[in-house]
């Protein structure tokens, strides 16, 4: 049986690499229309923030890896053009030439693409984006070939990629300005939290324009003109920051349907809407454990989990035992963990769920222990049924790693009354006796 | 009506003070055989290696606070040596003579003691047990009355308090050697993590001598002369840390039925065998979330949340909603975080499940993120059911909080295949792709 894949990336590769091993026999092959497989992407900004490091330490696994210890068939360079549904084929170009396949299953795992704005100047040099190792590595060479020259980056955007590269950039002693066309920086995230990320970014010396829309990019004396309604930025580099869009266009041209966000659609067991076309990571999509709603939430430990589903239900391990995703998320922002799960106030209003909010102020360690900083929790419940629907947490400590109890409390349906229960870890260098998430759940259970 | 409580640590002061709120109208009286009131007993190791903070700077919330602002006659000085089940009274002594006070709700929240043994010695200048604040008081003058001639501890023990203590006392310039009767270090942790802390403490200087009984403690020209069943060790100092005892002597001598580790059984709503009469925090049993069963596990955030519910019960809220415990429990070994929840794999198999477990390796951050180091994972589940029984974590950073996820997994009686889907939180500076807790949850489902 052969089994194609196309997208050497997380979901592909954990697809490839757990098929075959489950079942030797298995023609595996991968199509990655890159020269970069198996990397880390999330790691790029911190690579970038060392001028010593080669972006290429990013790659987990090398192509000839997975070539001749998997025996896995991974063609880089290929791009595929066309999935032809009716002869169980796929078809594109490389270096060689054009090349046509034959599948029995085929996964796409085609990603997620940064988008650009369709205004003048984004082709213009120094005009980046960052979601691919050859991004990364394309700043790299932009900031070490201008190194004399380059002294301001204007980010456009400031969701997880834009804040964690306002960090990166100010390691590499650029100045930074954050533009965003929406008023509000994190919009799923809580007021207070959103002020802490705000006032952190401003410690940091981050000059912050939000509510202004980008129009143009010129090229200038000294480097580039970047044009808002506002005002005119110098800067010798841009970084586009405003997201991503999953890189559905080969499922569209074969009449696959699409879900949320756009992202091809899939069941529960990662099919398409063909049931022999798999999807996994950036391009699909997936069931909110909570509003139990398709979303499309492009992370990347799902992205492996779901190319093990597709592995499974390829070599016939039947259908996977695959839980929907509670969102869960943590970003760095300088000195501070953001972290998330679940749903936001609003998010749970949409989902038409009756939430109900609180936030607390805590303290990262015990009373009286030195070295303590505020954590701030937000913590959403439903009226209706007492059951928690999500959290956020802010800190200089301790937020990264205490999300994931909320979160497993959202797997398994718990109230916040049950929440408030949990046996957590204390110790006074971590916390103070009543861990700040049963803080919160505390206040939540007063207003349900 | 008169709620009257022995002992005012966390479990007494949290009951009284969430009574008296509740219902104002309540007589609240409260009994400390001490003088000292609500302090962060966990907190002393931190502030014993710290010769420039005040002891009393671990006081949550002063006396007169209680008396003054929340109206709860807070006597300090107050022993209570006999309760009166008949008459519905407590009696006892203070500083003023005699006392005896009629009660129609008991709260019996005498805590625990250190168990010192019965060896010559015991009782020369300079041994020490840490449990009570004065305890801690009495450790500090002596360090600091002494700081000319005192180099060397013994640590008698190698529990929680033990191993805190020898980094306390190594911040403080002593030379510290740890003698315990038993073989092995921590005989509850997984093997493999056991030997992380025991090379922790060696690469800290600690000097290590387990499987030797303390046979009598000398005074000698220069201080004083442990003796083992190997060795004399000389030393200004000792410290007993063998572990504690449930305060339940007056709770045997009213007749009340003992539990787990000869605690004060309580039923869910924590009342003894007299419904009149509640026990909790240090001196009461609880049942274990897993295993169902009586167990004795002093910690600080079971007794402010068994305090809580004792208030609810006997201001009129009726049965309180309050769980069992996990056992979850932190604490900081020099660099070392060593954390734990639900049953070891012994503990699994004495309350009859068939535990499996697995030990795995993880990083604390991404691959090829800098700044990165080990985390151990120890998980154990149960054959016949698949449930996750446990969890036990040794790591430089990232084990203290993450212990909560596994825990509230407990408290969901979820299985390891559930475990394993959990949506973790994933950035390079915090983790892996795949939460070392979820590679331990697919090795174990392995073994399943």
């Amino acid at each position: 049986m052969k089994f194609v894949i196309i997208g050497g990336d997380a979901a592909g590769l954990s697809a490839a690499s757990r098929a075959k091993r489950a079942k030797p026999e298995l023609e595996v092959t991968v199509l990655e229309q890159s020269e970069d497989v198996s990397y880390s992407a999330c790691g790029m900004p911190y690579n970038i923030a060392d001028p010593d490091r080669d972006i290429q330490e990013l790659v987990v696994r090398r192509a000839e890896v997975f070539r001749e210890k998997q025996g896995i068939d991974l063609r880089t360079g290929h791009r595929v053009d066309r999935i032809d549904r009716e002869a169980r084929t796929v078809s594109g170009r490389s270096a060689e030439g054009d090349f046509e396949l034959p599948w029995d299953r085929l996964l796409i795992a085609t990603g997620a693409s940064s988008i650009i704005p369709a205004i003048p100047g984004v082709e213009l040099p120094g005009v980046f984006s960052l979601k691919v190792l050859a991004d990364g590595g394309r700043i790299k060479q932009w900031l070490r070939e201008g190194q004399d020259r380059i002294r301001r980056c204007v980010v456009v955007g400031s969701g997880y990629i834009g804040l964690e590269m306002c960090e990166a950039l100010r390691a590499r002693g650029l100045e930074v300005a954050v533009v965003k066309p929406r008023p509000r920086l994190l919009p799923w995230l809580a007021e207070e939290l959103v002020a802490e990320v705000r006032s952190e970014l401003e410690r940091q010396g981050v000059e912050l324009h939000f509510g202004e829309g980008v129009e143009a990019i010129e090229s200038a004396a000294e480097g580039l003109l970047l044009k808002t309604s506002e005002r005119e930025l110098a800067a010798e580099m841009v970084l586009f920051a405003i997201g991503v869009q999953p890189n559905n266009e080969l499922a569209v041209d074969a009449g696959l349907d699409l879900g949320a966000g756009q992202a091809v659609a899939v069941d529960r067991s990662l099919r398409t809407s063909d049931p022999e076309i798999f999807a996994a990571g950036d391009c699909a999509d997936a069931f909110h454990i909570v509003s139990g709603e398709r979303v499309w939430i492009p992370l990347a430990l799902r992205a492996n989990r779901a190319g093990w589903a597709v592995a499974d239900m390829v070599t016939g391990r039947g259908e996977p035992h695959l839980s929907g995703i509670a969102g869960t998320a943590v970003f760095k922002v300088f000195d501070l963990q953001v972290a998330r799960t679940g749903l936001s106030e609003a998010e749970a209003k949409a989902a038409g769920f009756e939430p109900a909010a609180v936030t607390i102020r805590s303290r990262s360690r015990a009373h009286s222990h030195p070295g303590s900083s505020p954590i701030w929790v937000q913590m959403v419940g439903d009226r209706a049924s007492g059951r928690l629907l999500g959290c956020q947490m802010v800190g200089r400590e301790g937020a990264a790693h205490r999300i994931n109890a909320p979160a497993v409390a959202l797997h398994a349906a718990m109230t916040v009354a049950d929440y408030a229960q949990i046996d957590a870890a204390y110790a006074p260098p971590f916390g103070p006796t009543w861990d700040p998430t049963l803080v919160a759940a505390n206040q939540l259970l007063k207003k349900l």
